[in-house]
């Protein structure tokens, strides 16, 4: 089967691989709908992360239909359609039963030589009755999109504004304008957030930012972009920051435009970001939380308002690639040229 | 009159100062009837802090009788039993409705030579409508040192303990047993936490510890304690760690012994404390919280346990002495040889 592989920074190649097959009782096998290129693929791609020399195969988002399945999975079936979120889980040990699926006792994540990755034709489930969501409407093209985005940046947005303790009524930030901080605006919105700050500057990103349901915006950076939240809150600053990036110049950013006994959500995976143990946090009482998104515990309940139309995060694609053409789909994520791009095998 | 003043690592002394007296119309002055020596008075003591070489006036924990009010006093009267929270606060800033009194717009903090201290005969309260709470029973002999505690440990126990996500049924552990760490037990019990793990090394302050509903003891340091938690936990790690110390050893600790999911309330302040952003904190969704205790916030929900015997932190003070004896409680504290000292003017 085709697949996609990284051998290095900027080196992203479709290739031949063994079809993917069921080693485990547990395991099924998908045949790929849809999946996409994300945020995070972008940090090996540019140089930033550590992964496999011998070649990475990617992607860990996706929509598609049970091939197969083990000997032991008893609540999926072949035929089904059906979304994969960025990790799996058994469903089961405690740490899924707190809603913290990212941290299962038997479970990992895709994107990976030992799971392999979703943009290809196909893909191995560990634990597939744990992870696996079977789809109401996920054969509909027109929901896919929207459905697709729950594998990640929907859920992942949602996280954040969720451990940032968005709730009604509430003043609320966002750090970054990309697929993520985009979905953190709808989450916010969704939750009943009272004003939701933006804080991007790409005209597009913006827009869109807009129609999701942000309240003003913030296009500063450093502490100009402070003074500006600050200016916007009566001088308390925000409620609940929604920290998108995971760099260090948003994270402080997210620090010091967070009230006294604020919280920051953070899901951007921190490079190099420093986080002060005494000022501002500790005597502004703030809250600090965050990390990989459990998409698994919130995707059924995001379900529900993907079907209805209620939100639509599937708008954050604003290109689609075959598979072949996967290699310039990360160029253009990297050039900024597409928020996010989706991949059709 | 009399206070106690700091003039350098391990030099306490009581002298001779202008009388406290009414300076804005929102003043009051209360005569002191019960303060305590304060474990964060033991960082300068110890030259961990640094402080106004002209002479720091200590103490920021108290019970008084309200001697004289500005002419903008309207809900604290004259003859009033009162007790003193550390922070001073309006009461009605936007931080102060939220509940973060150490942040109000127009508050502060005892202890210092613009506010003075309550180690001492008299003290001016700023904001005194907002500040002071009047006490039932604040002249019970038997009641007074729990009354006490609720300035400052106790307040800074719950808060501890509220920050840390403590709950019915969760599994918490509570690193130090100083003073704050046993009130952070009661806290944890009172909350309903069904395993409560003290973290200490001292007979006395364990055996306290366990009256006031502790479970289980560690007493190694570093790995082997992080070891013992996870053994007393199947492996998971606790829900909920109230980090009482605020030195990086005892950061570490909370770190390293929350299970995935988990809640660190820390009420320690920090002294040269390294927070990791990525591993564990990050990527086991932790949630770091807590900071200066709003005292003001809580006081009025804990009176009632205290007054009905539900609760008795009063017994973390193992000595009393005079205000001319304090620098003998600082010695006592600071060599150990006393959980808590109160000061009887």
């Amino acid at each position: 089967m085709r697949a996609t592989i990284m051998y290095g920074p900027g080196d992203v190649r479709i290739e031949n691989v063994p079809d993917a097959q069921i080693k485990e009782p547990t395991d099924a096998v998908i045949r790929i709908i849809r999946a996409c290129i994300c945020g995070s693929d972008l940090w090996p791609y540019r140089g930033y992360n550590e992964f496999d020399e011998n070649g990475q195969p990617m992607g860990h988002e996706a929509i598609g239909v049970v091939e197969e399945i083990g000997s032991d999975v008893h609540h999926i079936k072949v035929g089904d359609v059906v979304a994969m979120p960025f990790a799996f889980s058994d469903g089961t040990c405690p740490h899924c039963q707190a809603g913290i699926h990212t941290s299962c006792l038997h479970g990992g994540f895709f994107g990976n030589p030992q799971v392999g990755g979703a943009q290809a034709e196909a893909l191995r489930i560990p634990q597939a009755d744990g992870t696996l969501v079977t789809l109401p409407g996920g054969n509909d093209d027109a929901l896919i999109p929207a459905l697709l985005t729950l594998t990640d940046v929907m859920a992942t947005g949602h996280h954040a504004a969720v451990t940032a303790q968005v709730a009604a009524g509430k003043t609320v930030a966002v750090v970054g304008d990309g697929a993520v901080g985009l979905c953190g605006v709808i989450a916010a919105k969704r939750l009943g957030a009272e004003q939701i700050i933006i804080m991007g500057r790409h005209d597009d990103r913006i827009a869109l930012a807009k129609d999701f349901g942000a309240t003003d915006v913030v296009s500063e950076r450093g502490e100009e972009a402070w003074e500006h939240v600050r200016k916007l809150t009566n001088g308390l600053g925000v409620h609940s920051v929604l920290e998108c990036v995971g760099s260090d110049l948003s994270m402080q950013t997210a620090l010091n435009i967070a009230r006294p006994g604020g919280a920051i959500g953070r899901v951007g995976v921190p490079h190099d970001v420093n986080i002060p143990a005494a000022a501002p946090t500790f005597f502004r009482n703030l809250t600090i939380s965050g990390g990989p998104a459990p998409v698994r515990a919130y995707i059924e309940d995001l379900i529900p308002d993907v079907l209805e139309g209620k939100i639509q995060p599937g708008r954050v694609f604003d290109q689609t690639v075959s598979l072949e053409d996967v290699p310039a789909g990360y160029k253009a994520m990297d050039e900024r040229q597409s928020i996010k791009v989706m991949v059709t095998p």
